[in-house]
């Protein structure tokens, strides 16, 4: 079973974040069925569970789901790690990142498939892009095809012939492109966070990584930043 | 980085049953230094964590970590969700059974992936065999091919041309010849608990499908069945 009276669904994978946000938009208007889906996995900037939390409302998801699962455990990333620091933008050189999340989305896309499964989902959507997979090894497009492939074989809807399909639809776009994509679909980025290190009103610090491609991005878009910085 | 000066290093996915032990005591029989990883996923057989953390200390580990995981919150599976019955060993027909948890290995060997980055530690041991295969698509060969596939793209370790290799060794086996292997290898299966429904004492119900294949196992290797059972 891949659909329901009602239409066809989607998992939705959700930061709160400008990505992930955009792509939760295309789902809609494409005309899934939101469902989607967030992880509290001890992460510095808890400010993305609450913008999450925001996006899910905003855009009348039918269900948002958090899953709670202790990522800090294995360690291996400033992002969960406290014993590492979240780097300066200007660390974003070349090379892997500090703020690489050991198999992180991996991990997701295993959650949020057994989220579809049970759903009887045709679709996860996840906000990686072509910013992402230059740095990350498991934003890029051979790593989402072998994880199709791998999902065909793992799941009883796949055994059955109704595999649940992989959606990226960023994976070729830059910020600017992915803004101006979000704005078109009535997107509003005021909701979301994108900043690694937020503070608990969601004010982002203007200095990571995360902050720099995002500012970068409205300014490469020309609109108006809407971000809300701490300083 | 593959090894370090004392040898190498495998996590093993450990449920404190009979296969994953008996797993456990050939990764270490191959020199492995072992790091035993259960997920405290909310099952109704917590049983299993005492019962892996037993094992870990019999075994002499490097490390027993317990990564919590709230799988009940996507429900879909008997062994996670109040509203169905686990069912008495009769049900075990054919197809899938339902205390398929969507995604389940998927989901652990993802979470394995992680810590064996974070280690850098060269396999994943995970107890999957030939009874298992029947029944759940996340345990047949092809399953463990494709997964092994996509881990080689995922992970920095294997962009870097040292990915983790996914290790099956009991694939092929029955219970009995695992029971026997196990027995070999020094094995107290005493300390291993199988049923999907033990009480807080670690007794099995001998009832469910779980018990009903650990039981044919022990008789049909011909060895005595140190179970202990609520009855």
């Amino acid at each position: 079973m891949k659909t329901d009276e009602s239409g066809k669904k989607a998992v939705v994978l959700s930061s709160g974040g400008l990505d992930s946000t955009t792509v939760m938009a295309i789902a809609r208007a494409e005309g899934y069925e939101v469902y989607s889906l967030s992880f509290d996995y001890q992460q510095r900037h808890r400010a993305e569970l609450d913008a999450a939390e925001r996006v899910a409302v905003a855009m009348a998801v039918a269900e948002h789901k958090v899953v709670r699962l202790d990522l800090r455990t294995i360690g291996g990333s400033a992002l969960t790690d406290d014993a590492l620091e979240v780097p300066a933008a200007s660390a974003h050189a070349s090379g892997i990142p500090i703020t690489y999340v050991p198999a992180r989305n991996t991990v997701f896309l295993a959650i949020a498939l057994g989220w579809a499964e049970v759903l009887g989902a045709n679709a996860i959507f996840i906000g990686v892009n072509a910013v992402d997979f230059s740095g990350y090894p498991d934003c890029r497009p051979q790593y989402l095809d072998a994880f199709q492939k791998m999902a065909n074989l793992a799941t009883k809807t796949g055994v059955e012939g109704n595999p649940v399909t992989i959606r990226s639809p960023l994976i070729e776009l830059g910020k600017d492109d992915i803004i101006k994509k979000g704005l078109a679909l009535g997107v509003d980025y005021s909701l979301t966070v994108s900043c690694y290190q937020a503070n608990h009103r969601g004010e982002a610090c203007g200095r990571c990584d995360s902050c720099f491609l995002r500012a970068r991005g409205f300014e490469q878009a020309g609109v108006a930043d809407p971000t809300r910085y701490a300083d």
